[in-house]
């Protein structure tokens, strides 16, 4: 056999992520050079505290605290730090010095993404992210490269495992927000601070992410609208279920044509009514799923752990192998292709179908002007469901009136609901939750 | 704008895929050429009769009885007439003349892959066959590229969707296999000769395929057990219902280990229970779905349209752009690696739990007497539940008695059944299916 040629590969950040991927560098070394044709030697660790204590045993050479040296040397440069700086600059330094990157940073990608993916693509290497959306699971490639003779129409991604496992727990228990999330902080599947889940911002980011690769055109986190689960309550856990739906936090891009033909797409991120049949109903616990709507290829779903130090770390070894080969055989690349320049869409474009709740007077004609002002607004009724609860105590009746629309636009739906709070037989809203796959 | 080079394309063959390729070539070429960096011109079309009728209209001076002049002019040849021949020198042709081939054709590639990936290797050129398994759905480049820094333990998958739409009728309905087939020719699911697919032969060539590219070794259609589901009953189906199962056709791939150490590769189809909760048991109809088990990813899914005219040739459109970007950046292609070199196992290495169903007679001490005739085999029993019918005009007792095993070998589960017969206390043994996903 001919002496292989021996990359440099240098690993910034060994936390959860990190620490896997350097085991498996050195523990599988063997088939990995013999799947690459070049040796991946693991020239270094950067990290913040070279003491600091780790779940791994790794070599203690292997670390350091001048990543900037670390960088300047190698072939291939892991970006696993996290955070805006200084994950930023040492990406770029990498990039400017001719070395491929793979990051698993969707926050940086979400925020400056265009000045990475130029600085790459300046330099002709390849940058590649993989590991940023929905953890192990093979989702971009396929996206960027599978489907590149294909238009998508509309991506739906649970793409957070923590608020996933919260609203599967409040599903399955009929615990409210505050209890399932402390069951999984004490899991582990949720952070002391959990901000960047619970309100959606970390599956805003990953909706950027989803929604640039799939309608080729450049989308930044101030174009995601978001919203996240912590105002989804017991009650409305249970309203959805017993109405045949399932609550989950869905990150959403999606192409729309307006009345005049023109083009757009509404990136969001809510909490989603769907379908207990709807195959992203299914996806328990921390797990991750992406569903993908494409004119030709139709219905695609791509599943797996989103999150979790070795599964991630699969991502990351993917993107190294491949970049790896390129560099081998040689070959200039490119990241991904924005050429659609479809504009982002604000909230108020985007059109669903929603779920109303609402707790009526139990008298006669409240059903048909309710019905009459969702017309009037050019909100269509699909389901119009009244239930009468009698209260044996006070021998008093109420009435819940749950409605299903058909799609209808978030401003016409925000009208409607206005409307119909001021009308004298309505006691209250009690939710209002967007609906899809239906 | 610069002007954009042009790259002609060959197409071969013009049946429900090749003539959704060529109006998608033709209708998309905008969006084809801004996401390529090249213009995308169909070149020609070569069929055995240039005046067939096709459910596409497409220009009529395209079409060609001429495949060979066709292919010595193109720089992409899209190879879409499926069989051996001429397709196979016709491929070898384009590739030795530089060109970048696409083809679906699962049955060339299971019986002669290894010819046509040296011929690509040692042209340098890129070789590409996603469409050539389970359709739409894009599995291939996943598990070359995406998965290509980990070791993929097991596959497991639904490759082949009139079978599984059969299966469907048959679990649904209650139908035997003889009437869900009918019903699959009437609805266009199965062809008039149902032979390739009822009998696992399709299923086998995929599962040839996804075992070269999983396990890093080629793997030919004679290294795959084949057994179809012409033998499966109504009766299989709804004592597999009762007990929580599904019967899906499933093509395998998994390595195994011996005492020794010493691994293998199993490669099979054959009709498989697996539990009502698996992922894989909620893929319904003629969809396609294929579950991967990683060591690091730990588990993935892919889902999505498996057969058809256009969902097949979006996955023949994505290789075609992939395949035409390189070509305008530069730098050769690799198409598999083949460095595993772990062997084929025989159906008799293989281990997976059975399901045993058998009418025994009803009298004291048979379970003891089978449970310790399975203990003297070897095979261990996870769950034996016994149920006693009671016939009220003749009086008569009979009891069904129904196993499922632990992980057992193919050769020690064939010698416990037979040891099984030959007990006085059995009437007969009504089924012995394979278990997966417990």
């Amino acid at each position: 056999m001919t002496e292989l040629r021996t990359l440099k590969v240098a690993l910034l950040g060994c936390g959860n992520v990190g620490a896997q991927v350097a085991r498996i560098l050195i523990e599988d070394a063997d088939a990995l050079a013999a799947r690459t044709g070049a040796r991946l030697q693991l020239s270094g660790i950067a990290v913040r505290n070279v003491n600091s204590k780790r779940d791994v045993e790794l070599p203690q050479e292997l670390f350091t605290t001048d990543a900037e040296t670390l960088v300047k040397d190698a072939d291939l440069v892991i970006e696993l730090m996290g955070g805006i700086e200084p994950a930023r600059t040492l990406i770029l330094s990498a990039l400017q010095n001719g070395a491929c990157v793979v990051t698993g940073n969707k926050a940086l990608l979400a925020q400056d993404g265009p000045t990475l993916y130029e600085a790459a693509d300046k330099a002709g290497v390849q940058l590649s992210y993989e590991a940023a959306v929905a953890g192990a699971i093979p989702i971009l490639r396929p996206i960027r490269d599978s489907l590149s003779g294909d238009r998508i129409t509309r991506v739906l991604g649970i793409v957070n495992g923590t608020t996933n496992f919260i609203l599967d727990q409040m599903d399955s228990t009929g615990a409210q927000f505050a209890d399932a999330l402390a069951e999984a902080q004490r899991l582990g599947y949720a952070e002391a601070d959990p901000t960047a889940d619970v309100e959606g911002h970390d599956a805003a980011a990953k909706a950027a992410i989803l929604a640039t690769l799939s309608f080729h055109t450049r989308f930044a986190l101030e174009n995601v609208h978001c919203e996240g689960i912590t105002s989804v309550s017991a009650a409305d856990i249970a309203a959805a279920k017993d109405a045949g739906f399932v609550i989950k936090l869905l990150a959403i891009a999606e192409k729309l044509t307006d009345a005049d033909g023109g083009e757009g797409v509404s990136v969001r991120v809510h909490p989603t009514l769907l379908p207990r049949e709807h195959p992203l109903a299914a996806v328990r616990g921390a797990f991750n799923a992406v569903f993908i709507e494409a004119e030709n290829a139709g219905e695609l779903m791509f599943y797996g752990q989103g999150a979790g130090g070795t599964p991630t770390a699969s991502a990351v070894l993917g993107d190294l192998v491949s970049a790896a080969r390129r560099l081998v055989l040689g070959g200039p690349q490119r990241t991904e292709t924005t050429t659609g320049h479809v504009p982002a869409l604000p909230i108020e474009a985007a059109t669903t179908s929603y779920y109303i709740g609402l707790d009526v007077a139990d008298q006669p004609g409240v059903l048909a002007r309710i019905a009459q002002l969702f017309a009037e607004h050019g909100v269509s009724i699909e389901i119009m469901r009244q239930t009468i609860h009698k209260d044996a105590e006070s021998n008093t009746e109420s009435a819940e009136l749950r409605i299903v629309t058909h799609r209808a636009s978030e401003a016409a739906l925000a009208a409607t609901v206005e409307a119909v709070k001021g009308l004298d037989v309505i006691n209250s809203v009690t939710s209002v939750l967007r609906v899809e796959g239906v």
